[in-house]
C-alpha cells in the first residue's frame, strides 16, 4: 500500500512552526509496513491545496492529511476533498449537535461559523476528536483512502490512536504491536552488530534509533491476532535481551530517571547529588522528575573549589588531583548532608589543555551508600559539549546497574 | 519569485528524524519576501526524486533541496539534477583536492567514494561547505535556480548565511536585515495590542513569536543598501523599544543567562541560587551557560524543609507558612553559603489544593545583595507544570531588571 502525507497550513510554508506531525506518522507507517514514498506540506490556498490533493489521488492509495480543519474560511481540507471526489458538503445534525454540546460543556454557545466542522460528503464519516472542535474525516472511494485528521499535534495523536490506527489494524486483518528496548553506553554500529542475527527478520522486525539518553531498539511483530503478536514480541525481547544483557535500562516509555527512581521506591532507598562539571544537569533531572519527591532529597551544584569547600568538602579532597576522589568525596558530602541513603558525586576534566594530561571530556562517578557494595567510581571519556550532558546519564546508567547487583 | 523547498532522504520517511531544515528555511525566505509555495520530502529513490524534482522545475523560479550530498550510493541529489537537466557530472580538481586536504588535516586519506563529493556538471558552481565534507550546488539554468544544501542542520546553516543568503540578496538588488527583539512576562495578543499602530506597515515588517523565554518580535527591513535598512531597523527598534519598554530584556541571539551574565560580569557581581519549586531548572541554565564559571558559583536544590535545614537554613524560616519570607531566606542563604554577591531564593506552591489558600503554580522569587536596592520579592502564578519552567525565567527577568537599575 503506497501511502502519502499532506500537511495543511500558510503557517508551516512561513516557517512558525516545525511539522513534528508528518514524522510521527510516518514513524507510525514503517511500524504498520505502509510504505511512505512522498510528504509534502501545502498552504491555506485552494488551488494549491486541490492541486496537490489530485497528484496524491493519482499516485498514492492512501492519503493522510493533517491540519485545515478549523471552523474559519482559511481551513480549506473539507472543500479540498469534496472538489477532488465531486460530492457535496452537507451538514451532519448529529456532528452538530455534539458541537454545540462541546460548546455548551464549557458554558458557551458554538459560534455559527463553527457549523463549518459538522459537514460531511457522501464518502466520508467522522473521527471523533474528543481533544478538540474539529472532527477528522475517514473517506472511502475508488480503492482509496484520505485520512483527515486535526493540526495540533496532542488532537492528532490521539485519534491517530483512538480512531485511525484501529481501523488501518482491522483492514490489515492483522495485529501489530511494538515495543522499545533501550539501552546505554554502546555505540550504534555496536548494537547493530550484535544484534546482526536477527536483523535480517522479516518478522518480527529490528530497527535500531540513536538517542541522547542511548540507543534504543524497536522490536515490531505483525500476526492474526494481538496474543499471537505480543507472544512473538516476548520472544524476540528475549532473544535481545540474551545478547545485550545489562546495555539495557528500560522499554517503551521509561526513562532513566524513572527507572532509577522507580527502583530507588522499592528498595525504600532516597538520593541525594553533588555535581561540579554537569553543572546542575543531573540535578535538574531528577528535580523534575515525576514524584521525585519520594526518594530524591536534592542537590549541590559547586562552580569551584572554594564553593565545595563552603558546602562542606574537605579542603584537602576538593582541591585534589585525584578527580576520582573528589567525585568519591561529593557523593558522600551528598549523601551525608542531605541525610540520603545513596549519594551520586560528579567531577570531570572541562580543561581544553588539563595539566593533569587527562582527555578533556573525561568524567569521574561515584556513587556512595550504606551498603559498601554500592560504592564504587568509574570514569570515562568524550567531546567536552557532549560528555557534559551525556555525563549525567552515565550517572543514572550506573545507579540503575549498581541497583540491579 | 515562486519558492519550493525539497527534503531529500529515506530517513525523513520512516520518521527517525524531524525535519527542521524545512521549518528554518521557509522563516527565512518569509524575510526575503520570497513565496514559498510548496514544500515535500521524497526518499532516497532515483525515480521518486526525479519526479519530484521535475516537477518542481516545471511550477517554481527557485528550489531549494536538502540532503542527499554524501557520498554513498544512496545519496542521489547531484545525479538526478544532472538528469533534470540532461547534463554530465564531471569531477572537479580543485574541488577533489579540497576534500583530499580536509581528509589529510584528520590525518586520513580520503576513501575513494568520497569523489562523488567532488562533481559538478556545466550549469552548477560548488557551495564551499567547511563543515562537513559535502559542497553544495548552486545551479542556474533556463533563468531558474536550484541551491542544493546538506542535510545537516549545522552545515546547512552555514551554507545558508555564508553563501546562499548574500546571493540572494545580491541577486535580489536589496539588502534585507532583520532584527529580533525579545521580551518576557507579557501575553502574544497583549504585545500584538500594544504594537498595533506600527503593524501594518509593509516596509520595516513586523511578526510575533511565541517561545518558552517570552514573546519576540522580529523587525525586517528591506533597502537598496545595507546602510539603509540598518537605520530603518534601528528607528523601528527605537519604535518598538518606546512601547514595550522594560519588558525587552535581549535581541537577537541573546539568551536570559547569557543577558543577565553580561550585566553581572559588567557590574564585577557574582550569583548563587537556592531553589526548591523548580527542581534544579535555574541552577541548571546558569550552570551550564558559556562561560558561567565566570560569575556563577553554584546551587542547592532542596526538595523538602528537612534538606533545606540541612543546608543551613533557619528552621523557623524553613518551616514559615509566608513563602515570601523563605524565598528570601533561601536567596540569603545561597548569596553568603557560595560567597556571591547576589542571591536568588525560589519558593512556590505545588499542592494541588494548597492549605494556604494560595493557587498551585504561585512562585515567589527573590534576589538579595549587598546593595539594599537589590533586595526583593515578586510572586508569579500560572498552570503548575508550566510554571516549574517559567519561574526560572521569571527569575533572571527580574534580576536583569533590578540590575538595569
Amino acid at each position: 500500500m503506497k501511502a502519502e502525507i499532506i500537511s495543511i497550513g500558510t503557517e508551516l510554508l512561513l516557517g512558525e512552526i516545525v511539522d513534528t506531525n508528518t514524522s510521527f506518522l510516518a514513524s507510525q507507517l514503517s511500524v504498520l509496513g505502509i510504505d511512505l514514498y512522498f510528504t509534502s506540506a501545502v498552504g491555506d490556498n485552494p488551488a494549491r491545496l486541490q492541486g496537490v490533493l489530485k497528484q496524491a489521488w493519482d499516485r498514492s492509495d492512501i492519503i493522510f492529511t493533517t491540519g485545515g480543519l478549523g471552523p474559519t474560511q482559511d481551513d480549506l481540507t473539507r472543500d479540498a476533498i469534496a472538489a477532488l471526489l465531486g460530492e457535496e458538503l452537507k451538514v451532519a445534525p448529529q456532528l452538530k449537535q455534539e458541537l454545540i454540546n462541546f460548546f455548551a460543556r464549557r458554558g458557551l454557545e458554538m459560534p455559527a461559523s463553527n457549523v463549518r466542522q459538522a459537514t460531511l460528503i457522501p464518502s466520508s464519516t467522522a473521527l471523533v476528536n474528543p481533544q478538540g472542535t474539529a472532527p477528522g474525516w475517514w473517506v472511502e472511494k475508488e480503492g482509496k483512502i484520505i485520512v483527515s485528521m486535526p493540526g495540533p499535534p496532542g488532537e492528532m495523536q490521539y485519534m491517530w490512536e483512538n480512531q485511525v490506527l484501529p481501523r488501518l489494524q482491522k483492514r490489515a486483518g492483522a495485529a501489530i504491536l511494538t515495543r522499545m528496548i533501550k539501552t546505554f553506553g554502546t555505540s550504534e554500529a555496536k548494537v547493530d552488530e550484535m544484534l546482526a542475527d536477527l536483523t535480517p527478520s522479516p518478522n518480527p522486525t529490528l530497527a535500531t534509533y540513536a538517542k541522547l539518553d542511548g540507543i534504543y531498539i524497536r522490536i515490531a511483530a505483525k500476526a492474526e491476532t494481538e496474543e499471537e503478536a505480543r507472544e512473538m514480541i516476548a520472544r524476540r525481547e528475549a532473544d535481545v535481551r540474551a545478547i545485550l544483557g545489562d546495555i539495557i535500562w528500560g522499554v517503551d516509555d521509561d526513562s532513566q530517571e524513572g527507572v532509577a527512581g522507580r527502583m530507588l521506591l522499592e528498595e525504600g532507598l532516597s538520593l541525594a547529588v553533588a555535581e561540579s562539571f554537569t553543572g546542575g544537569f543531573l540535578t535538574h533531572m531528577l528535580g523534575t522528575a515525576a514524584d521525585s519527591e519520594r526518594y530524591f532529597k536534592g542537590g549541590l551544584v559547586a562552580a569551584t573549589s572554594e564553593v565545595k569547600i563552603a558546602l562542606g568538602l574537605d579542603p584537602n579532597l576538593a582541591n585534589s588531583e585525584d578527580k576520582a576522589e573528589v567525585a568519591r568525596a561529593m557523593a558522600v558530602l551528598a549523601r551525608q548532608k542531605m541525610g540520603a541513603t545513596v549519594g551520586i558525586g560528579i567531577e570531570g576534566e572541562s580543561g581544553v589543555e588539563p595539566e593533569s594530561g587527562m582527555v578533556p571530556g573525561t568524567v569521574f562517578i561515584a556513587i556512595d551508600s550504606e551498603k559498601a557494595d554500592l560504592h564504587t567510581v568509574r570514569s570515562y571519556s568524550g567531546r567536552l559539549y557532549q560528555m557534559k550532558r551525556r555525563a549525567a546519564y552515565y550517572a543514572l546508567f550506573d545507579l540503575v546497574k549498581l541497583l540491579k547487583e
